[in-house]
């Protein structure tokens, strides 16, 4: 979808001229009261769910949606009930418009030039979309860890134009520890001599080295000590230690290893920027006196909090202090704390419990939609 | 002190013709009874307590050995009851036989063919620079974090030469967590292009940056998730938002990129692989069948153990697998576990509970001492 007016963005500057691209699941029903937006993290995309066609037009192998596990028929977002919409952001790679495309003014890639974009930013620009699609008023957002924020955003924002918020796996703001994860990443990145200054489409060149070690930070939060102890504890690569710096010795190694080439090849490394900067932007409670009570005072939604035992990224504190300001707000919420090995990860997986809640929380969802039809 | 003798490595290579840089605090008492060895970890050194004379021989400021606040006149370590050694371990980058020094065979600088090292290897270079200094029996091995595996690999492999070993902050083996923290950073140094496969001596270049990254990525595995939040939550660097990628907004970048920068103007980027090696490959279980008791089942000397409770790098967990292995093999430990906010680096902290346990522990091996004396 494109957009010709302007979207003014909370740094002050704006993105003129812009496209979303989204994906949508099921059918809009007669009141339009059936539509759930799915708000995407960090390296995901409107590729909810579903497979991609190939180019024979057969369903390509590993083109399955980031959140197919969840969404399609008979799932806990059940597409037959729902009509769901994904939707790629902008400053991501995936379609949307973002770094690696011209900027309006010069005719060249927008590179390290692109606007700062937050995430109520996306919101607004999601909210445009709604606009055009002509749904006012969603049955729900949807989103983890950082898409978490998006639909915590929207109830803010937006309090008449949704019914319930799901977020899942998040948190009100990154603590120092978070923002020092995504600093030490940005720098592998920045300093990757070719990165350019973000500049690197002109030169021909990708920050892969930057690229690969910000992954492999990353992944290492996403998953528990545990759960990384369990898959991979001490595992040697070939049997037998080999006494070498340079060479891999362990299967962890091996996997981050791999992980890293993997996400280098197809992630933009100035859309890592953007985003992690968005999360570390991303903190409600800071225009308000630093209350998050105060922030969520306009709420008007009901809410579903998830948050995971073992995720020390976004811990279940983080989604406590959430559950905590809407308490003090006498909102309705509703909030699950699901005992999962994986960490953070976990939000992304169909883990029976957090699959069940879900499910049940779409469940209400969709006799309210019935009612309301 | 010079070695000609070839150390022999647990690699099966051997370092040939090697120095050891040590320093002594007190005086050895005439039955060499009080000496006490200290270890060092990742990015510390001989130089233990006091300070280093400037060139007009006067102490030089911020000079003070990287455990003065515990070791020195009336401090916990007495140094006017023990005689206290500190060594640099081969493999180290201050002053000891390391990647930075001519190979014997090429004259060049060893760079990425330095043997890699092990902490038995690191303990077996000690007990020749204690034959030496004509020290039979130590009265004590301290050390914290890799430091501690060395006071730990002393007990087993010297059973009869330390009637004390006092391990802090330690593990009795790297988790795949902590292996994959120290693989990213070694990816980071590896795969700056002026690190050129270790030789970047000969190309006149240093890999900073990816020394950098490696740094910032440590040194948040040093810190508490709540003393990094107390320290700096999201404290903005310059009172307001830039929106800016590529500049410092929160003070905790703004920290992390000065360590950075700081520890890359000083420390080799092979000895960093060295000793990130080091810390990885130690796994005394690992030839018992995977039996800590079993390979504890050697020891002689009486144990203190110490841990911290905001300690994820090596959490008290950690250091009660090792407690346990001790109790059953009906060894004589001690356990303490200090409830201190600041995570790893209390190790290297004044915490008063802590250093009280410390005190205590020098207390009884001084008596013991002066028993034997």
């Amino acid at each position: 979808m494109h957009f010709a007016e302007p979207l003014p963005l909370r740094s002050g500057a704006q993105l003129r001229d812009y496209t979303l691209v989204y994906e949508t699941h099921g059918a809009l029903n007669a009141d339009r009261s059936n539509a759930v937006l799915v708000c995407h993290a960090l390296n995901a995309s409107h590729h909810v769910a579903g497979m991609q066609a190939g180019p024979d037009g057969t369903p390509l192998k590993g083109s399955e949606g980031w959140w197919d596990n969840l969404i399609g028929p008979g799932k806990p977002l059940d597409t037959n009930r729902f009509f769901v919409i994904g939707v790629n952001n902008p400053g991501s790679c995936f379609g949307s418009t973002g770094p690696m495309h011209p900027s309006p003014q010069t005719g060249q890639p927008y590179g390290a030039d692109f606007p700062v974009v937050t995430v109520e930013d996306w919101v607004d620009a999601q909210a445009r979309l709604m606009d055009r699609l002509g749904i006012t008023t969603l049955a729900a957002v949807l989103g983890g860890s950082l898409g978490g924020m998006q639909a915590l955003c929207w109830s803010m924002r937006f309090p008449d134009r949704l019914r319930h918020c799901i977020a899942v796996a998040t948190a009100p703001n990154l603590s120092a520890q978070n923002i020092a994860f995504n600093e030490v990443a940005r720098r592998a990145i920045t300093t990757d001599p070719d990165f350019h200054g973000g500049h690197f489409y002109r030169h021909g060149t990708l920050p892969r080295r930057g690229l690969r070690v910000a992954r492999m930070i990353g992944h290492i939060t996403y998953l528990s000590d545990d759960a990384m102890e369990a898959k991979f504890g001490r595992e040697l690569k070939n049997g037998a230690l080999n006494f070498s710096t340079l060479d891999v010795e362990f299967e962890i190694e091996s996997y981050l290893r791999y992980q890293g080439d993997k996400f280098s090849e197809y992630f933009d490394a100035n859309t890592y920027l953007l985003i992690t900067r968005a999360l570390d932007y991303f903190d409600p409670a800071a225009e308000h006196g630093g209350s998050l009570a105060a922030a969520l005072a306009a709420a008007r939604c009901k809410f579903q909090l998830i948050s995971f035992t073992t995720d020390w990224r976004f811990s279940p504190a983080r989604s406590r202090e959430i559950v905590k300001a809407l308490v003090d707000n006498k909102l309705d919420v509703s909030y699950a704390e699901i005992d999962a090995p994986h960490g953070h990860d976990a939000f992304l997986l169909d883990d029976a419990r957090y699959h069940g809640v879900l499910r049940a929380c779409f469940d209400n969802i969709a006799r309210e939609v019935a009612h309301v039809g």
